[in-house]
């Protein structure tokens, strides 16, 4: 037989692949020929043919058009433009970079009618319109813009975590057990076997620690809430760190202070031209928080009477925060220090997880924190017991059969180092950084009790 | 009230964190004094004293202590040692870097017998044992440094692809509708509706071109496949990727050519001391594959007489692969070429699936490709069907009712550029560049049709 295949080959070199071309790969080539390719966002006739703004993949870019070459432009198609890159226009202005246009390709034709216009700066449809059309929906730039800072928040997490030598882990999502004891939980039949979907990866970046030290995962957990707030889904990804040995839970908080500052710190710099698409479009009214002069932290039993003299607000649960304490622990730690971000800590035993550590000092608290970011907890952390009679012990106390944690009790029978960690929703900090009202929002395909499409 | 919240803060300085101390960092502070935090993995005592190997979170360093020291150390323990850091040892030898022991703290003790060692080069448990006692196996610096290289997989896989302006995305895991029309599909109960785990990302990656033009996603999938091979789990993570615009499914090709060399140059350098225990260890015993060169594709036809030509095999499926077919082709390209790698064009449309694109010139075969890698499939690619007329044609060709995609279709009706992509299993490239002989060794915690636990 005649194949030849050392001459039939691919490249594996970089410099062999297409690249994207982008607004900001043309503020420098102007009077040079480019080729972009993008969506047709919109169309505005003039006498003598018109403007196109063209959605490219992160960004927009203006086309200019003679009269015979408007006709082959129709909205929502994907077209391929090559013509002269003409000068920068002004910064306040999108797009800010304009080409003429010389040649153009129509790559694909929209086949219906769009539900709603994706073309302005924010959408007017409902909620839910946007939510049942989510492919239409994504194609409008502010909206997309959500999304280019949500991919930046978890390069970012996991950037900042690997400098700090965390590796990172991935945990299997079908457990055997239902593993945190908790009633909200997916069942699935396992080839003949009761197992669930995880609702998080609590054990296994507990297991992975005496391994790796500090670890990370970002991936999906599973709740089978059927609360239908705007914070709430049903399956959301979460950003999880676990690390040890450390010397008390504030080992975890300052990390988490470090990592949030690196986070936002990147997404400034690196999302601008989303950040302009969700001012512009009047999603995001405020600046991104400023966290250089550190986060304040405030026990729980402290947060309690802060709002009780703040507001006047008496609790309905000692044990407990209400959404509407988060709210304005909140709005009193923004009044008191001007910190958008508030730690609590000390949450009373009686409501935290059979893992979490007490105080020797209070057993009816624990060495445990929430994150409040702008009035909504982002996240829950804090040290985990890591000796065996200890973790045997508080199982007992909430009423737990150890003989049902047989594997996530190895872990403190083979040892373990003292270890904390904490879960971050990726979801909800992109809530809060973007501006947008509602998690679901913040979330391509998001799940809720009766949303399952698309 | 006298709560003082603007004293009361943590700092966000990443300055200010404790950070974790590694023999590469020891290397260049010779008669210094440090402090290091591991675990107890091997004791060897001498006359005047003994030797102490820690695994630290990454490594290994060997601790010099005295005779009266000696009773302090006990396998498994974790423990932080501060002593004078000695000169280095022979690049040869494990470990690289000796401190001499000081002060001695012991932070957790083993409370069980291990049920084998995990001090030694490899371990010699059976392949059952290694995975019921992943909690134990995974201490040993061979087995773990498995993952290390996969978490560096990962990582240069996105590195690598924002390089080339991709957008991470995160698809939903539980969906509405058994997507891609596949019977080894998990169902689950939800909120009292049928719904199904995710098979793939296949079509949320398709969903997101229009949006982001070129997307990536790192998650779980799910496989009810009962099957019980060294390839197989009932889920895994799926690296996956999708483009658009392209001008052909070689595009795709090229960048999973590119990318390869990426990850595996990358982790060469990166990974270095974990693939010294690989092969000290006995588990890997050929060399990092040289993609310098390129990768031969040769189309499925030919493939399938070249294996006929060669090893005088008839294959029992005229449409598909099989294992052992996978591995000929792959041991024919080697010996013609010298690639590890072979890529596999133009399969026939009778076993690619409805969205596929098919060759115009012979509608019988698709532009679509695997991956092989000394002798298994990594990757599944090629381009998809983007006109909404031909992808309503193509599921009545493959007896599907195109008003059970209804979601799927309204990805064609709004338009979407020629586009394409490829999954690539991690646990799967971890266990050929590893050397690993199963992928349930290339997983932290496999689950199989009996394998729930851990």
């Amino acid at each position: 037989m005649t194949l030849d295949l050392t001459e039939n080959r691919l490249s594996t070199s970089e410099a062999d692949l297409n690249h994207v071309v982008e607004a900001q790969d043309l503020l420098d080539k102007v009077g040079q020929t480019a080729t972009v390719d993008g969506a047709v966002l919109n169309i505005r006739g003039m006498k003598w043919g018109g403007f196109i703004v063209l959605r490219t993949a992160t960004s927009t870019i203006q086309v200019v058009v003679s009269s015979e070459q408007m006709s082959l432009f129709k909205k929502g198609d994907f077209v391929t433009v090559t013509g002269e890159v003409k000068s920068k226009r002004s910064t306040t202005s999108i797009p800010e970079v304009e080409i003429s246009c010389g040649e153009v390709k129509v790559l694909s034709s929209s086949q219906a009618e769009p539900t709603f216009d994706v073309g302005g700066l924010n959408l007017t449809a409902s909620q839910s319109t946007v939510l049942d059309e989510r492919l239409l929906s994504l194609r409008n730039p502010t909206e997309r813009a959500i999304f280019q800072v949500q991919a930046e928040i978890a390069r970012t997490f996991r950037e900042f975590l690997m400098r700090q030598r965390f590796t990172e882990i991935f945990s299997p999502k079908i457990v055997g057990g239902n593993a945190e004891g908790g009633a909200n939980v997916f069942g699935l039949d396992y080839f003949g076997t009761p197992a669930f979907l995880a609702q998080s990866p609590q054990f296994y970046k507990q297991f992975m620690v005496p391994v790796h030290g500090r670890v990370f995962e970002v991936g999906p957990v599973f709740r089978a809430e059927a609360s239908r707030t705007s914070r709430h889904l049903t399956t959301y990804t979460s950003m999880d760190l676990e690390m040890g040995p450390i010397s008390g839970f504030r080992d975890v908080m300052q990390m988490e202070a470090a990592m949030l500052l690196h986070i936002i710190t990147s997404v400034r710099k690196n999302c601008a031209e989303a950040f302009d698409f969700l001012k512009k479009g009047g999603v995001l009214q405020q600046d991104l928080p400023d966290l250089s002069s550190g986060i304040p932290q405030v026990r729980f039993a402290d947060a309690k009477r802060m709002v009780a003299d703040r507001f006047g607000k008496q609790s309905s649960d000692d044990d407990d925060l209400e959404p509407e304490d988060e709210r304005l622990i909140s709005q009193a730690v923004l009044e008191k220090t001007g910190s958008d971000f508030a730690f609590v800590t000390h949450y009373p035993w009686a409501k935290r997880p059979f893992y979490t550590k007490r105080d020797p000092d209070d057993q009816t608290v624990t060495k445990s924190f929430d994150l409040l970011f702008r009035g909504i907890e982002i996240t829950s952390g804090g040290q985990r017991i890591n000796d065996y009679s200890e973790q045997v012990q508080a199982m007992r106390d909430k009423g737990l059969d150890s003989s049902d944690f047989e594997h996530f009790l190895r872990l403190h029978q083979l040892g373990t180092p003292p270890h904390g960690g904490l879960g971050l929703g990726l979801e909800r900090l992109t809530m809060q950084l973007t501006g947008v009202s509602n998690v679901k929002r913040a979330t391509l395909f998001p799940r809720d009790t009766t949303r399952l499409n698309p």
